[in-house]
């Protein structure tokens, strides 16, 4: 039997979020029901909702950093019960025999993961929902552990911005010894700055205007460069092993590329485009440095740094709001007016 | 007591290049001596020739794919004696102090390796000349031991077109079950299509126009590849672990990097410029893919790849041509009218 549900959601790229009732899927034997507690709000969601990729469909209700309660669960789950505290993430399903998904790269899938939302699901194409809504009803396999001892609110940003840079930390081997450097202080550059610095890398926040030292090291920042000034800029020249490029926006990297050491990697996770102006490849030669791309990451790499978060006592810094001002947050997002992602307490869908 | 040699300079940008009468500096403790049998002719000497580069010093002798034998050692000298058959490829000193020399990694030397030519020496700041000539004396330091059995003039381009392309192979582990593709069929591009397929990789040239698959074959590539032809490129999507990319001019990568498997590498080797047009962060994101860069390679890892080209009989295709026709080489090269390397028989300069 279907399950009837209240959420928020986008009926076309110009209308607001909006309250919208729509059915679950009866579940599945696999499938785990999950009361939604909170829900991260991700500027992909806010693209998504206005269509900015053109790929949206309506009605949308979006939503992917997802942390709630077990309440019911299929004949052939095991992993979890009810009452279990469980988190959803970006992907709720993919193949699951190609080779990147049998390597844990779900992410990469040959036939493309199960998106959240704005995907269809793989057995009845029937469109998936978001976490902006009371429950959502998905596949065992793509539900995260939750450790005890966590602020919940602030563990939903865990399921995207924490894991988007979580992976390229762990893959270019960010630890003990190693010099990380994090474009950009947001959702994502927040989560960099404290991942990395719980790693154990010597970490330095690179920021165009002055003013967030104070911040950035409270996150976990040994250093703050100001990328907009030369001397400073000279001053890190040849000093990192890895740079996580977490700014979502068109921006030249190639004032950056003298500051990596030797076999040192950029990895941008946060922008989708052309990189303009064009990137120099004298650097890249004069040192046999890269410019990488990572995302999000793979399910098991997804509970191995909610592990680690529950063992560091990590949690993002969240402002947490009603589901009746997610148009509001919207806008603030745009202004890059949040400290340092807002999170949705769903219990404000009953109020 | 210094050496009196003949060679053959470039006296300014605009001149060809003519006899030169100079001297070498008085054999140090540390010095070889050595009586040069052929020089390869590199891109980059005519660039350096040209000035196209705009930092070269006249008059200038070309020249860094040196093999010769030794006529002389100093006092100091342990690992080569007279008649020794010897290489000097494109450095010849460093700081030898510094973290990249001392892992090996003299090209990327922080205070910047001492060029064959168009360099300045480290202790009496005269200035290098390079392998155009009778004889070179240089550190034994960078003298490096030529295998028995190897045709001479084929070998004289290992030590800049073979360690260039063998550094990348090796430092992203091309070998048994790696698949590498090669971009462009010159110089560089032919040493990494025999290299790589001795490595035990499954090797693919890339190549903008047919015609070129019979050489490809045998020069090892295992598969050819129309670059223009978009079918061909469809059916390689996400296959190769490292794509060496030596094409020397300006040209657009967006086709190729689709054409990475999962963590696939894209390294430049032959261009030094902007990426026009501009690089598409997309495929880089989907799949983990980098582009990165490489420069030749240190003195240890020169000497192994000429080891490993002593026990796999590898040496370059190479026209061999006297001094005296030098400049219509250069004319030649600019129309990639060589296959694959162009190498001058010094024994010309006494004719
Ligand atoms: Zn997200
Ligand atoms: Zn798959
Ligand atoms: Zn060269
Ligand atoms: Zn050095």
């Amino acid at each position: 039997m279907t399950i009837k549900v209240l959420g928020y959601a986008a009926q076309s790229a110009q209308a607001p979020l909006a309250p919208f009732h729509f059915e679950r899927r009866a579940p599945r034997a696999d499938d785990v029901v999950i009361e939604i507690q909170y829900c991260g709000v991700c500027h992909s969601d806010l693209h998504n909702a206005r269509n900015d990729w053109g790929n949206s469909r309506y009605p949308m209700v979006p939503g992917h950093e997802i942390i709630g309660r077990v309440s019911r669960v299929g004949s052939a789950v095991t992993r979890f019960k009810p009452g279990d505290r469980v988190g959803v993430g970006c992907m709720v399903d993919s193949c699951q025999h190609c080779a990147p998904c049998e390597q844990g790269l779900e992410q990469f899938c040959e036939q493309f993961p199960t998106l959240t939302y704005n995907g269809l699901d793989r057995q009845d194409k029937s469109p998936t929902y978001g976490g902006y809504s009371e429950q959502i009803v998905t596949s065992d396999k793509f539900v995260l552990h939750i450790p005890d001892g966590l602020d919940l609110a602030g563990t939903a940003p865990l399921l995207c911005a924490g894991i988007t840079t979580w992976s390229p930390l762990r893959h270019w081997q960010a630890g003990p010894g190693s010099k990380v450097a994090v474009v950009g202080l947001g959702g994502l550059g927040h989560m960099a700055l404290k991942l990395a610095s719980a790693l154990g890398a010597e970490v330095t926040l690179f920021t165009r205007s002055p003013g967030k030292e104070q911040d950035a090291h409270r996150l976990g920042a040994h250093h703050v460069v100001i990328s907009s000034q030369d001397a400073q800029m000279a001053a890190v020249k040849g000093k990192f092993d890895l740079i996580i490029d977490t700014v979502p926006y068109v921006h030249d990297l190639n004032p950056y590329l003298p500051t990596l050491a030797i076999d040192g990697t950029l990895v941008l996770v946060g922008y989708l485009g052309d990189l303009n102006p064009m990137l120099n490849t004298v650097p890249l030669i004069m040192g046999r440095k890269s410019v990488a791309g990572s995302l999000i990451g793979g399910i098991k790499e997804t509970q191995e740094m909610l592990d680690f978060c529950g063992q560091h006592k990590i949690t993002a810094d969240v402002e947490t709001l009603p589901i009746q001002e997610i148009n509001e947050a919207y806008e603030r997002m745009l202004k890059s007016d949040v400290k340092y992602r807002f999170v949705i307490d769903m219990a404000s869908l009953k109020g």
